[in-house]
């Protein structure tokens, strides 16, 4: 696998880099209206072990944002184009990550939120497929919230346990966050020619488990690096992945993900008061 | 209440500032051991309402570190002088709130983290009592870790709802996370003379629990500010809160964190490897 | 033009983003050798004017690196995921434009070559299709091969008259360098669907053509908007553009770029000495 | 002097946090008034020789604060929490010390003043008792005056002979600035079970005196650290310190700064016209 | 006072920082009206070879800017003091090279930029001497417009062939841009002491060449050091200078500098509109 | 060549551009020995009263390096080009001023120091002529010893009485520090063609004078812009200058300046120890 896949015309069939940009500046304009919800999908590009590639949780983010976009024709959804660069501080170790460091990813995210405010944009919704970069969409979700008074959201296609998610099967005891069953099935599903399952292997970090309060999910969270938990950076158990399975995760996801941005059109603060 | 309370010669039976900062450089360096934890307490000077102080998340994170440590004497923690001022964007709009920017908090917990190691810490555990302070104290985590290679930990005397912690109280309907039933209830064990119940009032805006998604504790995260949420900026109801109902909920996050800190003086990765 | 276009399925025969990404992390590490170029496209998205979409400059230099790539099998070429946001404060004032500003642009190109260097990388190409990023890349090429020791190079699909480049065609008197002749036709050619010529306007700016040094391609430099030169933004004549003509520019453009990786792909320094 | 000194329920008779955060959000408002001035008193958390805290610029920072407020009841002063963290770059050297750098210093009182300014205050005075504070707090105090538009005053409970103060023993000969006669046998007075006076060793860095300008206090100030200057990184002869006269110390420095306080309060620029 | 003083052939014996700043404040105030051109020199301090001074760049840039203003007493001309520190990356291998960074750069010249627009300015022109200064330069063009709103202008004595210009003498083919025939003809005509022609020797990089794109002037542009290119850091044939071609050079560089300076007097935008 | 050029009456007729930036790269690199003191003279570009030029600051600076630097041929000293721009903040509101934000110094002053010590430079000494930049060269003194090792110093020519110096003139009563007796005098006798006579004006802010502890010289220091002080902006008196007594001030100045050099080239530190 160490030789590249030949392009194939990406010119003439590809890219999609959010439909929004798709636009021209005026048509952009007269687009955007008060519940237009702009859609910023973002994921990495980091090692996700031997059989996934490094552009997994960039896919998972653009594909997340253009089925659910699809399947609500009655919104107003500004795709933005992929941003396929994010923090992987937990992946640095492993050659083929590329990383950014958290000032220069809030500095992106605010400076978005700025260009979105110049179009007329008041709703900035983040799609987030790695779960590396959602405390900083969280700080930046408020920040921006404070700053240009943009509504902000911020989705996931699905959340891993470290994240306050649940398991998605037994077998990985709560344990498979990164390049697991879960993201190797929805792979399998959307890319299957980009996994390569001979070199699929479990990696379930039993040792972790068996603390109370410093393990995924826990009272304690903890910094770690994925070779930390791991030596391979696989952090689950991949090996009994199907496409099947994946295309059931993903298409929960994007209902998931299309029923939030329905609410995030909708959304106003309607704060309470005492009088 | 407009009055200020009397100093009550804080330089005789005060200051805490942390145990650590109490011994000499030479005795500090002594005590380091490679299973020492540095505890750094952070809380926040915010707006709690017109019935809690500024104070209260700095108060609750130094009076947990305090007896955390103290309830395990077996252990080498060294807590450091409790950080008053942190991330507290969601309530810039009511005066009294002193708050820093993201960068700026993250600058002065990675100088921290390098003074820890400097001092032959290996072991360094943010204990945070504001919410709003957490994603911003995870990214420090594995940024620390990555970079100086400390274990870093983050613990928290409870998780409000809307960080992924289950609701204490049933009326508060798991939006009680901000000077509601809880905090309320924790200072009037901890500090009666400085709450004032009969400023304290109900504000649970039932308006965001009808939605699926984007609600605390909901798929969707949002930015939002506490006065987006109620007008006073109180979310919770503190109406109820007891002294009695506070040193239990004290006395539960006490145990908590000191069974944590124990898991962390003890904690090393353990990488799981295939061969 | 206001509606956006459906999603074909994207996830299906999409997307492009580079073909580095497609490999696992063991497999980029096995992929990099010393003569491996690592090729950064780079676009921008931003206003054209009212015929050509915000994503042409991203489209163009991402197709361009595809196709450059495609064309020398020989080389060992590691084109990393298009980058869509780069510096375009010229466009600041036109709704749909997402500009960085040039030390968040800085930071990320430092960080994208810190990621290279530790994949083993000791070439990175950037193939830069907007204008306006040109003079922080050329910033940027000499930062990095003095910081971290990579080779460093700046290719252009093009370059406008205002970076040196000659005209294209006569008609645009020199003054064709936004949305004009060349980008029009090339966008004809690549994506046609995307370029609605109804709404190509002339917008030739003779007025600053009458000046000798202060002018595009004159001996003095000066910052302009693309407001301050055309009411429109649009800066060149579309309405003549071709798809055999822009089919024409963008195979010599590819041709041009592929000839320049390979010089890349072998280049050494070789300081000369004088004894 | 190894083991950590028991808390004393710090929860219950401490912390001393500044009386301003005891109060609540709407209190703060309430209580502030154009005369109004805040206090924020900053020390550092660094080597202080064998035989005192790490605390005591700190210490010493917050008791000044507290007995100048409490001396001073006509007058309206909001103390702030203590920061506790300086800079202290002249220790880095010696484990214990914890030292921002100077740019996060100037952010974090940039952001303090913002606060204050937002809750209405006009004067900001900081009460600072680590010399290595003082240019610092010197130039954020013109830049927030500029930027901000508050009064602000640095105050300190004495200032050291390399900071242009007067030696308070001829022991010294001019040479006691860190850890010597002054701050020892003022910590003997206020916190005296952290002193340990078989540890204080006489630290008089004669080889500096002989110089003309090279010198504390001489026309030419120069960059040291502590260790520079003597290998213990004491200065100064601790050896006679003794509590009497270190509460005839504190006091006068309470007295003082109670003064400046109540010129702070009523302080107002009248810019001298000519005519 | 609101007269500029004469300059008195500056480049010799000259008042050295620039006419403006030797008016006081209020003559400032009253010399500037809305076609006042304010010239900021830069240059550099960095290795020219052994045998030119290492403030090549600056000597030539102040004296440029000196003579182009006394050659145009018609306009309105506010020379500012010198910058002597620039961007010099491409020699911070070479002992003398005194070199900022980048983002330390663009911040002097913005903070210069928002001077010169609180004392009434609206026209703002480097006046540049140093080549590696040119692309930060021409960034901070277009942001001072967008952000300040000046009418920003970037001048050069001269274009050496890799930004563009062409080759002065045929006998370094091309590759004469540091140190080489031209420099070292123009320092022997302004300052002969600081030139010493017994240590000039011929450093034409032949190798460089032999590219076709990644060369001096080529489609592509590269990352270089100057000792990358020679050895010595010299990067043409400084054999052959003489004082009278110096002359002659100087005097065009002023020449087309004056011209470019009038031009910049009268500069307007002048948006070419449709309808 | 490694001699350098003696300067020729460099105050009056000179380029200042420092006398080190006239040798060669190789020249400079044999020039400096380990008792090679690096100069930098700095000064501003501010208001100094309508009588004053805004060059004042930067002329004094230089004129007193160059002469003290020729007054000790035995020395071996490296004097920099003049820095002109520096921390201006207290005369922002007037036309003219040009200052740089206090960040954007100690980024030049930190990056000079790094270029001082790749030429092999251990000692570097700030001449400052601007009392508003004193406290942050105290800072950034601090910081390049900790960060680089050099050794650095701070020179003034005299100290303002704000800044612990003496009052020259009695009745100016200890109120001239900026635009006063002094610097008047100086610049009668350094550059007199600059100064305007009839435009000086008393300008003594008696009403400051009144207070104990916030006035210049003080025990509390404040935030003040010069036009908080007085209408004009000079404060002192300048009506009495002379060119004599400039004479007399100036030569004692180079004097002092020159004595401190000679102590900095012999400096070592000798820490103390006790055994």
């Amino acid at each position: 696998m160490t030789a590249l896949r030949p392009p194939r015309e990406p010119w003439r069939d590809g890219p999609r880099l959010g439909t929004f940009a798709e636009l021209s500046g005026p048509a952009a304009s007269a687009f955007v209206h008060p519940s237009t919800v702009f859609v910023q999908p973002i994921g990495a590009t980091e090692h996700h072990g031997p059989h996934l590639p490094l552009s997994t949780d960039t896919l998972i983010a653009e594909a997340t944002a253009a089925a659910a976009s699809q399947s609500r024709p009655e919104l107003s959804l500004a795709v933005l184009p992929t941003i396929a660069y994010g923090l992987s501080t937990e992946h640095i170790w492993a050659p083929g990550t590329v990383t950014l460091t958290p000032t220069t990813v809030l500095h992106v995210l605010d400076e978005v939120a700025l260009s979105v405010m110049r179009c007329g944009g008041t709703r900035l919704a983040f799609l987030n497929a790695h779960g590396g970069n959602t405390p900083l969409l969280q700080v930046a979700c408020r920040e921006i919230r404070a700053k240009h008074g943009l509504l902000t959201f911020l989705l996931h296609p699905s959340l891993p346990p470290d994240r306050g998610g649940e398991a998605v099967v037994a077998h990985e005891h709560g344990l498979g966050i990164h390049g697991g069953h879960e993201e190797t099935s929805v792979m399998l599903h959307l890319r299957p020619e980009l996994v390569d399952m001979t070199l699929a292997e479990r990696n379930v970090p039993g040792w972790l488990a068996s603390r109370q309060h410093v393990r995924f999910g826990g009272a304690a969270d903890f910094g770690w690096l994925s070779n930390d938990i791991t030596a391979s950076g696989v952090i689950g158990d991949p090996t009994q992945a199907t496409p099947d399975e994946g295309k059931a995760l993903f298409e929960a996801a994007v209902r998931s993900v299309a029923e939030a941005l329905t609410e995030a059109a909708g959304f106003a603060f309607e704060p309470t008061s005492l009088r």
